[in-house]
């Protein structure tokens, strides 16, 4: 007892957040629990304790007592506290750390990738795959609607648990949106709100696939779209694409083949080529799912950004029975906000909210309803508008930017829309990134693009976050790295 | 032509929102799409259609002109606009809806269950699980800590993809107080953040389970913990539970006849029941835990609102290499933020971090630092210690209003903490919940709680987020449900 007495004051720091006696019940159940303090030991009357930790009598009574109700430890009137006899015998009587980091494991986790999906944070300069540029948007524009939805919940106790498919205010301004400016026939029930279009992705996934069951994606595609499906036991089929998008040629051979659940596709902007699918491809495209019976995952994730026409109307507004239509505000918004949304007839919607309830229960009610409210207001609307300008106008000199710097060691068209370059390189593409990230220079790299080892190689590099000044900046950074 | 004309001038309405000549294009390519336009076919000149429709002849023009630019029409100098000829024979002639819910689908969902896991909104009275009172939280608090977040992620270019373990404000503040506060010696790299304690839940199943994989639950159990494993292959094992938690020596005979994956458990306060999981079976759990070779997921719901004692020590807390310690701030702060979060070894994190990638690629950024805030300046422990004092007195008037009112009808213990009672009652609960739906009074399904049928029957009944009043009523109204 004598030890432990010495080993215990050794852990008690007062100087350490928290109260004191807290430190002592932590300390006693890692004892117990280890084996160093076997059942039926006694410890040393508060008062002795005390003196040793030098602490007040009072807190060391305070450790025993709730010690004593958790059930830890017993008393007899007679003869003091000792641990409970009716504890087992456990532990090696070594002491036991209770750092997670040094502990070993009694079970495994499935290891991730060596690449990440997300480009980590850190030093240097970043070159993003097509946000937006979050400085646009102005805060207090944010927090004043935060506010009134905020106020609006705490007076109608909304502040509880809710509906998993989203708030009914962003279920309705998200249908009006897109009925009025995607063409799509949908209202509130057509809708589910998610965190971000790859949660919508996920979700849509979980709803539609079982272990096994194939997935046609376009190769090159979006990495973290194809991990998901394949977290899911889906099988992956890539299929080409040209500058008319997705090869539906190869679409057909596959399904004559074998079974396909769903066919994953960015029609609008293809991800990360940029290119848009040409209505003839849409068009067989919507007539293979309804013959063979295939879900057409529509990712239309910068529908508001395009600058050579209107938007292209989603595939979802004329074939709603095959495409499940995916969207976020992240490029309208603020990425931060988290804010996805999913359009399908309204039982495939009850569907998905199970999903939601197995997945996370909810969305972010206040989040969800500020959003909803600077829909409403029509402040979205016009900062969209504003954005649009600026980025188009950094579309063209982010061309002659990268025309002026880099010259002819790379290849590319100008996008008509989305916020990003598809750029393809003469030299080695693996050394450009290697010597770009020794420099401080971070992009994705272009093997995140490719669903098999021999699709082409390329770099999307997005231009909108950027102004001219950060953008020529970059671009002679990613020069230097391709020199 | 004619038709068509006639048919199209019927579907252009220029008090809808939208730009008319929106409507003109969706009407175009739906009638392509439908096999009503064929390739080749010559569509009216814009003034004769402009003359039809009643527009501007600008409006159609411009309708033309994005049509072409998309590839759906082509114009022929001498002969017109009509639709492109490289476009397949589509569709049966017939208009198809836009209306995703009258249309066929070519793709299935999985059918969500009868009843759902989440308690419909809706008129009447609710009782709920175990919910914080959301009105004791002064929003303006919310709004003042969100502005600083909002405004600070201006300033810091923050508004972008992040980390997907969580900002490091957020971990680094919920690393803290799990330090001082709940024994666990964690910094935040043990710390992934999550939506809501059901994500957390969910991201530990995606990171340790495959399908097949056995996970025992007790028996009564949390049921969106359960269909969450099962969504994700596992096969349930449960045990039972008597008022000292679950029964270890059944988890022990379960494992020597075959390989478990995980243990799922709330310790604290067993869901539904309340009881806390005894120190003798504590240490038999993880004994069991580190010599068979599976994770104790500790699901510890409601922390902080224990009223018998202190909160007694989570398992991680001296266990940190067996159990998996998943909590939330929704009943600290409001379940309407969504912020849960998972402690574990780093290595631990780093794996569930790439499944917040698969899964919605990261949290809400400015919610997540809003939190911290509140953590930062100690306002969450004030409204903690606020709110725990008027759940302990409405614990207690909740107890007597049981027994005043229900009488024998029902029989309860007090919990020692949590928010919610577990009530058995003397009467068929099947009649009575029927009784009590009939009349407007909600709250969850006996049946939700059973892993298995010949489980116990009991209501699990939240008592914190009514007043007095609110609650006198409530159980009045269950009164006259169980007469």
């Amino acid at each position: 007892m004598q030890t432990w007495q010495v080993s215990l004051s050794a852990r008690i720091d007062a100087t350490r957040p928290g109260p004191l006696y807290m430190q002592i019940i932590q300390a006693v159940i890692r004892d117990i629990e280890s084996g160093r303090l076997g059942p039926g030991t006694y410890l040393p009357s508060s008062r002795a304790l005390a003196t040793i930790l030098n602490v007040n009598r009072k807190t060391v009574v305070l450790a025993y007592e709730d010690l004593v109700a958790q059930g830890w430890l017993a008393t007899s009137a007679t003869r003091g506290t000792f641990v409970s006899e009716t504890l087992p015998e456990t532990g090696t009587g070594a002491p036991v750390s209770p750092d997670p980091d040094t502990a070993r494991t009694s079970y495994r986790f499935k290891a991730p990738p060596q690449r990440p999906l997300a480009l980590s944070d850190g030093e240097g300069l970043r070159l993003d795959e097509g946000s937006p540029d979050g400085r646009l948007f102005p805060p207090e524009l944010l927090v004043r609607a935060y506010r009134t939805a905020t106020h609006r919940a705490s007076r109608a106790r909304a502040f509880q648990y809710r509906d998993p498919r989203g708030t009914p205010d962003l279920r309705r301004a998200i249908a009006a949106m897109l009925k009025a400016q995607r063409g799509l026939a949908v209202n509130e029930s057509n809708i589910c709100i998610t965190r971000g279009s790859q949660n919508g992705l996920f979700l849509t996934a979980m709803a539609l696939l079982q272990p096994g069951d194939a997935v046609i994606v376009e190769d090159l595609t979006y990495e973290p779209a194809v991990a998901a499906f394949r977290a899911l036991g889906a099988r992956i089929i890539p299929v080409g694409l040209d500058d008319g998008g997705m090869d539906v040629d190869a679409i057909e051979a596959v399904c004559r083949k074998a079974p396909v659940k769903a066919v994953f596709v960015t029609p609008h902007h293809q991800f990360p080529t940029t290119v848009a699918l040409r209505p003839d491809r849409r068009l067989r495209l919507v007539e293979l799912a309804r013959n063979i019976g295939f879900a057409i995952i529509e990712d239309d994730y910068d529908h508001e950004f395009h600058f050579q026409s209107q938007p292209l109307l989603p595939i979802a507004a004329y074939a709603p029975g095959e495409a499940v239509y995916i969207g976020s505000l992240s490029k309208l918004l603020l990425p931060a906000l988290r804010i996805g949304y999913v359009a399908a007839p309204s039982d495939k919607i009850d569907a998905l909210a199970h999903m939601v309830s197995l997945n996370d229960g909810m969305g972010n009610t206040l989040t969800e309803n500020t959003a909803a409210l600077l829909m409403e207001t029509g402040e979205l609307r016009r900062h969209a508008r504003k954005a649009r300008k600026i980025y188009a106008e950094r579309r063209e000199r982010f061309a002659d930017a990268l025309t002026s710097i880099l010259g002819d060691k790379v290849d590319f068209q100008v996008p008509d829309g989305g916020l990003a370059f598809w750029l393809t390189f003469r030299g080695d593409l693996a050394r450009i990134e290697q010597r770009a990230s020794a420099a401080g220079l971070h992009f994705a790299s272009h093997r995140s693009y490719k669903a098999q080892r021999d699709a082409p190689s390329g770099l999307r590099i997005g231009f909108a976050s950027l102004t001219d000044a950060e953008a020529i900046k970059a671009i002679e950074a990613l020069n230097t790295a391709a020199a």
